[in-house]
């Protein structure tokens, strides 16, 4: 009978060999479009740890914040510090302004500053923090969001946060990941913690 | 009939209701355990999201990698140049290496380090990275993990990622998000890409 670690050998060698094909196989060389939705935590996190990632190996990067953005974030204040510009709304969420009309106006200002953004090749990613929602809630126009964002700089890339992405920005996508909410501390009573949270 | 800012009104009114209402509820303050788990795209960047956040508010965070590790990674310089430890497996991929006893031996270690960390009150975050892989194949012993998490310092939080996490590590999360794959630029032939997937 063989042992387990020759069994463990076997099972490796068939990983590294998928492995390896796939690698081999993904050639092409440019930007991507990739969607972090759903509703479970770690999407805009995902987004800014890209972010991170990106600047930490000397590229630039710039980051937009629809929604979010009226308080005091550990992430922007790292990033600030490495020369990432941010566009940000900020006029609060959407529920706390209850202002259809001012909404509007906040997200049509704070799109044309990432369509900047989009057209400048300097930036090798940008951060379209919870974009998703001012599609869903009719705030931009899709058909000019999608046009802009594929017609963008070929090696740029663009990272897309929030719940509920519409299919038109799916079908664009390069990558899509759904965040599930499995289980969440704040239903179990606990408070959003600073340096974890926010 | 109602317009659609009207409309908007009272729907925002009872979103934000409901969530003042949760917020009210929170009251809990201690370090929280949150596992990022699933076979899609984002788990280690939202890992690493989590501690730019935290080092961006000027608390200190260790980062353990599980498995990756052994090439330049663009979160990696960045957070070294804002003082984060790293504690590097460094081995590789298990089935880049193929050899079981050797990864046992390389695991061992770096949990040596881990615990070190997750005894420390001076780290407001510590972020396990691919710690789930170590479980699932019997690289380190589970009672252990478990037990040494839950007697970490009471404000201290830790981030688990990694694909296929164990019941009993959900068990005593507080927090579980699960990334699905929806579609991936790789599959596609998308050639993996500097400053965004690594």
């Amino acid at each position: 009978m063989m042992d387990k670690q020759a069994k463990h050998k076997i099972k490796s060698q068939k990983l590294k060999e998928k492995v390896d094909s796939h690698v081999a196989q993904a050639q092409t060389e440019r930007g991507v479009v990739l969607i972090i939705t759903g509703n479970g935590k770690g999407k805009s996190t995902a987004g800014f740890g890209t972010v991170a990632r990106c600047v930490g190996h000397g590229y630039q990067a710039a980051v937009v914040q629809f929604i979010k953005g009226t308080w005091d974030c550990g992430e922007r204040t790292l990033l600030e510090q490495h020369d990432v510009p941010f566009a940000v709304m900020g006029t609060g969420f959407t529920w706390e302004t209850q202002d259809r009309e001012s909404d509007i106006a906040a997200a049509e200002k704070v799109w044309r500053e990432a369509k900047l953004f989009l057209a400048d090749p300097q930036y090798h990613l940008v951060l379209l923090d919870e974009l998703t929602y001012m599609l869903g809630y009719d705030y931009l126009n899709k058909e000019e969001v999608i046009e802009v964002i594929n017609n963008r700089p070929k090696n740029q890339s663009v990272v897309i946060t929030g719940r509920g992405a519409i299919k038109a920005l799916k079908d664009i996508a390069d990558t899509v990941s759904e965040i599930k909410d499995i289980k969440h501390a704040f239903k179990a009573g606990i408070k959003a913690r600073k340096g974890v949270d926010w």
